[in-house]
């Protein structure tokens, strides 16, 4: 593992690291803020996943994580959206190929070489940051905005023992039933629709819930809310009788000027399922 | 004045927004973020002045500053550092011209044209947001990283009866010492010295002080600390009995991770000086 940054940042340390995956066959950036109490010993660890176009740095910059991380003492990965670089397939839309992963092991040509992404975030990366920092693996949570909220659902409803809890920002709720997702899925996976159940949170909550806790913010005047299908997620949510909350937040669009506003109240949840506070 | 892009932001505005300027003859660019509180009536306003390379972009998406603006109930003002656009001079080096405007008025040729800085966030600016905008004239306090804590810092001092309160992250302290500042100087006011002691912060902090608090912070390993030469305005402060506070922050740097991490405190400062808290 290599470092390309390291900054004081909260008392704590926000880095940004390349390494070699396995999954992705090339290499990859993350981001990883630690607060604090890493001083103390190992420290719970959330897991913040972006959405289309952004990498590792977007919110690590602009979404204000580590400030109330720093405050209840949890680290906070970030990573890249999809395996980058030369002899890595791309497409020219900003929603396909680099950048939009879409958190899914491809299953098709030209982007099963290295899109791996499923893998990446659940395997790759996690063992890669418990050997080399002092993160708890029996401590984690998962998060994340747009893509990244789809990631963070469909991921944690998959591997339920994982995470405490699981929140998102406007995700995309219902790929199966959007232009966000079935024009990915179908490159990714190909057109059996069966597979695509996999990686819809909506459909995955309806069978099978969440273990912990939940917390979805969308905000009423989000640009890409016919996208998104907010209303396929909260169905689904009271439908199976989930734990949590699904709240649309009055005026708000799909910027991290949204994130960033209520990322407080989202680390708070996070660090009370992880008996933080 | 055109709105560039309005988002819901911590209960209130980030707004960024173009006006023609008279003092830089040209179209100028900034955010201002106004707080929930604008609803009740004129809030008071912060100034955030941002250093070499920046637009008005930077600070306002990752500075952290309405996190704690809308607490308070304090709008931001973003200004850009330069005159921008075709036929503004310009030059290749990314501390001089576009992006580095010193927050003085050019007397030089080619930059007497447009960049009159000092003028478009002393008078220019304010005017067009107190004649658009619910802020409040009467109550401005400034702050600013590294250039922009060199102007909010020569700003403040003089016009103490416009400023309650002034602080800076990282500034540079004594532009007529270092090369962050003769080169700028040289170009922007001519050779004659004399003129550039009303642009260093060190040298008017001795010769009059402020007449409110002072709060500046400077990362111990600022990789710029040299040009910054924090220990003349340290010195100065001192030397001048100035009520406040000069502190170097261990283990930090120059980059918005510094300026996030102490954004809260200087909100604070400020807030305590215009009587919010």
């Amino acid at each position: 593992m290599e470092t390309v940054s390291e900054n004081a940042c909260f008392g704590g340390v926000q880095g940004v690291y390349t390494h070699a995956s396995k999954a992705t066959s090339c290499d990859m950036t993350f981001g990883l803020f630690l607060p604090p109490q890493m001083k103390d010993g190992k420290v719970p660890v959330l897991w913040y996943l972006s959405g289309l176009t952004c990498t590792h740095e977007n919110a690590m910059t602009k979404a204000g994580a580590q400030t109330w991380a720093a405050e209840v003492g949890m680290a906070v990965v970030f990573p890249d959206t999809s395996p980058r670089g030369e002899g890595v397939a791309d497409d020219e839309a900003y929603d396909l190929g680099q950048g939009a992963g879409f958190y899914v092991n491809a299953t098709q040509d030209p982007w099963a070489a290295h899109f791996q992404m499923w893998d990446y975030v659940t395997e790759d990366l996690p063992s890669a940051i418990t050997d080399a920092f002092p993160v708890d693996a029996d401590r984690q949570a998962i998060t994340g905005h747009s893509m990244g909220g789809h990631g963070a659902l469909t991921i944690a409803i998959a591997m339920p023992a994982r995470f405490a809890s699981v929140s998102a920002f406007s995700p995309i709720c219902n790929p199966t039933g959007s232009d966000w997702g079935q024009k990915q899925l179908n490159a990714y996976l190909g057109r059996e629709e069966a597979g695509w159940r996999a990686h819809d949170s909506s459909l995955m909550m309806k069978e099978s819930g969440f273990d912990g806790p939940v917390l979805v913010d969308t905000g009423t005047d989000d640009q890409f809310i016919e996208l998104l299908r907010p209303e396929t997620l909260s169905e689904a949510m009271a439908a199976c009788r989930q734990q949590g909350a699904f709240r649309m937040q009055p005026g708000y669009d799909h910027s991290y000027f949204f994130v960033a506003s209520f990322m407080e109240e989202h680390v708070a949840f996070h660090a009370e399922a992880l008996g933080l506070i």
